[in-house]
């Protein structure tokens, strides 16, 4: 090897393993894999546990080689069942019989959960304790079986028929007098069944700030523990999914720079297609009251104004209680009270911008050339409207993110987009129904 | 007491702290106060320790006796700090001046550190070791002073001069040999001073997997742990920002039912304000093109649909880019590939939809009334737009958040409503220009 190879080498050695990961993944293709190729041994299977599986599969294609291979035998049960989710069918079964027996077998029981499912998540290497066992007992048994195991820090407590009866702490244990017995030390568990949707069992480990939580099946039977690191990772592809739904998109579930150009185009496609239907509504209402534009030309100069105030309103209340939602802080019941402070919110702040738009809309179409009289009469639709419309606005952005819940739907699905576009039709007709009352001899 | 009130307390006693504490908030004040004091004084505690800082301050206020004191005392001094901060001055020298000698030295020693900074955040009892101990050694002193500390699973290791040299876990030291130096299962520390923000520590702690990270001042000397329940919190902070952020409104800082009308109006005034300000562009251009829309008011139908549908796609790809850089997939030399592929990106949609909207636009011109001929030069004048439209509200929508993060603004500031508003006016110029050449002989 090279003198510049061999510097550049011992500079990658000196970095941490996720930093170089990042950096792996924001690489093209080919150079990604020439760069992993000169990582050492050890320093490149800390890297590529610490890589998302769609970079880890794109590594393994690229890398047709055993070394490459030992890797996802290295990997835990539960990551490993992540990558293979990625590859193709053929890779997956060669990879699986490269597999120790015991491998084998850890991986093929997590493979059989349903996607969404926390038991696909879990790892099955645990430390189980009896209640019988002492302290001390409980020790020893770590130290010896602890070392394949994803955690040792929670350990749960099991029957003779292996149905999980309680949960203590290496903690606990450390600390407790060698001779007190398990049965002393642990506490009620908070578990969760391996067919449990895996955003619900982190946020259940989170707001009960556990480290691991212990996962059963239908008879109560321990089967694996779920530990924070893979929980907080499900949390932030939730809040991700949120995120890029409350914009109007699909989740790319691959980093940006990894992602396609088509493969980001479809993310959007549909929600923009569907989105730029249900604005043609727009049309339909201008259409519909084409007679009074025709009249007061003036009125179509405010109309990108008034409705994207509107939803400008809209979307910061379906934020506000999306948010509040996915945290847990409201629920279906509240839907009275969301709905009346939404209501006085939009009031308030409607009333607020009416304020500066009189003053500002007058004052512009009397420089314009409109009598005074008219100017003011016209701002006053304009101010009069913009009350309306963010009370509606407001409130309708409180309420379709809890009625998607409430059936069942992804509440961030009810977009900023999503809501702007349905306020936008509702609010033109707000508009031009206050101008025709106050204008109604301008517009004859 | 009487028997129903002894039932309910029962009942009570039977709930998880973290569901009692979930339903406490979603109570009004008085009843929460009441429901309260029916806890036995254990769970009170403990789901005294599950509530935010605001609604622990709530209770505080209507709860003004001894009892509810004691638990300011019970608090981890990083939970303490955090209560503090939500309380008037005058209460919190009164409640510091109650504390132990050691805890109130705690106590203030965390409150020395700026808002922002992890230093607040951390515990300052931990366990210590030295590289000279042997795992037995370590075991025992984990087991005489570990009862106090916040976490005895990181374990960080210290000179005599008090710095930092590296870092062990209580399972290694659990699972090695008793004899084993702690220098030989210790690995580089990674760590953090006390003045870092608390978002990039607790992000630091979640790429390394870590359970806590040890906090340094600046001479490298430990003063304390970052645990990571108190990181999946500031994550979770963080996103509530970056959520609310991007729906154009500033975060509540507090659960949503708690928020009194007028400080959620508040949290979206300005935006709104800002962003209706910002919307009388649109005013402009209008008002500059007045001839072109009396000489065509048909082409005023699509203007909605038009505006709406640039900013649907202009906030897709905010929300896409912004969540990039939030978890560290894009950094600013990325700026030209990731332009790149959101002009690619516009072009692609931008002509799916322009498809769509000549052959449809077409068919209601023509059922309008329309002769043929003008009716598919309009409805080429809104293709054309649409798809320059969708390529400038893409780039746009990736450009801004990432120039944003450049000067040191938070991306996500860079909302959907923000992008919307901005590619408004410039829609709207791009629309006119092309009606005014492919429809000169209309407009005259």
């Amino acid at each position: 090897m090279d003198q510049p190879y061999r510097q550049l080498r011992r500079d990658l050695a000196r970095q941490r393993p996720f930093d170089l990961a990042e950096e792996l993944t924001r690489l093209g293709r080919t150079e990604r894999a020439v760069a992993f190729r000169l990582l050492p041994k050890d320093l490149a299977l800390a890297v590529f546990e610490a890589l998302d599986a769609p970079v880890q599969g794109e590594l393994l294609d690229d890398l047709r080689d055993e070394a490459v291979r030992e890797f996802v035998a290295q990997l835990d049960p539960d990551d490993r069942v992540e990558l293979l989710d990625e590859l193709p069918a053929k890779v997956v079964n060669k990879l699986i019989a490269d597999l120790s027996p015991h491998e084998r077998l850890l991986t093929t029981g997590l493979l059989g959960y349903p996607p969404e499912a926390v038991g696909r998540m879990m790892s099955p290497e645990y430390v189980a304790l009896k209640a019988t066992m002492t302290a001390g007992q409980a020790l020893e048994r770590v130290r010896a079986v602890g070392g394949a195991a994803e955690t040792v820090y929670t350990l749960p407590v099991i029957a003779e028929d292996r149905r999980l009866i309680g949960v203590t702490s290496l903690r606990q244990v450390v600390l407790a007098p060698p001779e007190r017995q398990i049965a002393e030390l642990m506490t009620e568990p908070i578990s969760a069944t391996a067919l449990t949707d895996r955003e619900t069992a982190a946020r259940l480990l989170q707001e009960a700030d556990l480290l691991a939580l212990p996962i059963v099946d239908a008879e109560d039977r321990l089967v694996g523990v779920f530990t924070f690191d893979d929980a907080m990772e499900v949390l932030e592809g939730a809040d991700t999914e949120d995120h890029t739904r409350a914009g109007g998109a699909e989740p790319l579930r691959r980093p940006y720079l990894v992602a396609s150009v088509p493969r980001i185009a479809r993310t959007r496609a549909v929600w923009l297609l569907v989105l730029m239907v249900a604005a043609s509504l727009t049309v339909l209402v201008l259409n519909t009251f084409e007679a009074e534009l025709e009249a007061v030309v003036v009125l179509a100069l405010f109309v990108p104004l008034l409705i994207g105030t509107g939803g400008n309103a809209g979307a910061q209340a379906a934020t506000t209680v999306t948010r509040a939602i996915a945290v847990g802080e409201v629920r279906f019941r509240d839907l009275a009270r969301v709905l009346a402070r939404e209501a006085r919110v939009g009031v308030l702040l409607g009333t607020m911008l009416a304020t500066l738009a009189f003053g500002a809309g007058t004052l512009f179409l009397v420089l314009r050339g409109e009598p005074g009289g008219d100017a003011a009469r016209i701002a006053a639709v304009l101010a009069i409207s913009l009350v309306g419309i963010c009370t509606l606005a407001a409130t309708a952005g409180a309420l379709m993110p809890m009625l998607a819940k409430r059936i069942g739907i992804d509440p961030a699905v009810v977009s900023a987009p999503f809501i702007t576009t349905t306020v936008d039709a509702s609010g033109l007709v707000i508009y031009f129904l206050v101008a025709k009352l106050l204008l109604s001899d301008l517009i004859g």
